[in-house]
């Protein structure tokens, strides 16, 4: 089946690599129906190379999704590593959910998560989506939502699609792309396995942020988003 | 001063507009040090004209805004008319705040507010900006904001921003837009004043709702958008 590298460098003291044919369910067709046949436990086969790849290279690496088998359930899964191969946090796929870790890497501090929630005022810089848009839904929302996503909470946003695959049960649309905070899309693939590079530029970040000062005009007073336990 | 009419027809029983000079602070030019020597009661003199022409014409209008004086306090408002003149709602202006207020029209029900919350879940179908975006927005933000708000909660997006003036103290970018629910802009205005007709199909909104069912999929147990009394 066809995958996707895409490779961040972010620069400064940091490098931050999503890549190693990790996209959404990148180790399985698309479709809760090979979820069964395609499960594995994390720690499992699968996310042990995916550490192993972490540590070698000494890389963050946010391990794009495989389905998981936990306790007879079954997830959508993704497994971020740190330079030293330890796995740094799991998040299972929810609707509309959320999944946040700090990931410590000297200055700044990159926060990683899936979600569509604010995470800016958690410290939230970059948001990283393993993603996989189909023919209908691609063309019409994939980029659009990553430009929303990124102007509405002043942050990066990547994606990672699988390549596309006119012979698969589910055709991906395709076109990876790294948007910065003010909406410009940075880097797009095509539909063809490929890798792409991008600089995720945090002094920019911060001007875009003092510019339009959106969280120190948010009015706490007249609505809040309340996080629950799930 | 520039000024934008921006008429919506929504088809099937429903005659509503959004006209008549009515942008934001469409009586004044924009901005805050402007609002002192401008302001007005409402109902004062501009909104008057704006109830007796919603009636003349029986029609509802969605005011744009003026600033507002009440109890030595300025706001900037949206006034909202019914097509016996009746004052239907006013809106206050916040940074991200709220205002809705159900517009019966018999069957289809139009839900009007200004605001980015998700009030799908309250019913609503049509969100309405006066709003002036600047020479740095505008090209960047603008369009792109629209069409994320609409396929976010699933509604139809009009705005109405003031014609481009290159001599006033602040240029608006212009460009009054209507955006359907997936996403798509329907009709767009240039920089000049115009008339900017669109229809409002509520069948392809609950086709669109039903295609991709964000509502039923939202998980309530995770997190949940607390409205406050101001």
């Amino acid at each position: 089946y066809s995958v996707f590298r895409l490779a961040l460098h972010p620069g400064l003291c940091l490098s931050c690599v999503l890549s190693s044919h990790v996209t959404e369910c990148f180790n399985s067709p698309y479709g809760t129906k090979y979820f069964p046949e395609y499960a594995e436990k994390i720690p499992g086969e699968c996310t042990q190379k995916l550490s192993e790849v972490a540590k070698e290279c000494s890389i963050y690496l946010i391990g794009g999704s495989i389905p998981e088998e936990d306790a007879g359930k079954l997830y959508n899964t993704c497994a971020v590593f740190g330079p030293d191969g330890t796995l740094l946090v799991k998040h299972r796929k929810v609707s509309r959910g959320r999944s946040t870790r700090e990931v410590e890497t000297g200055n700044p501090v990159i926060h990683l998560c899936h979600c569509s929630l604010p995470f800016t005022s958690q410290g939230c810089q970059l948001l990283v989506y393993p993603g996989a848009f189909n023919m209908t839904t691609g063309p019409a929302h994939w980029e659009l939502l990553q430009r929303g996503r990124a102007v509405d909470n002043q942050v990066y946003v990547a994606t990672a699609s699988p390549a596309r695959d006119d012979k698969a049960s589910y055709v991906a649309w395709g076109h990876s792309t790294v948007v910065n905070p003010w909406g410009e899309v940075l880097a797009k693939a095509g539909t063809e396995e490929t890798i792409l590079y991008s600089d995720i530029d945090l002094e920019k970040l911060a001007e875009i942020r003092q510019q339009i000062p959106i969280l120190r005009q948010k009015r706490s007073d007249l609505y809040a988003v309340e996080m629950k336990k799930p």
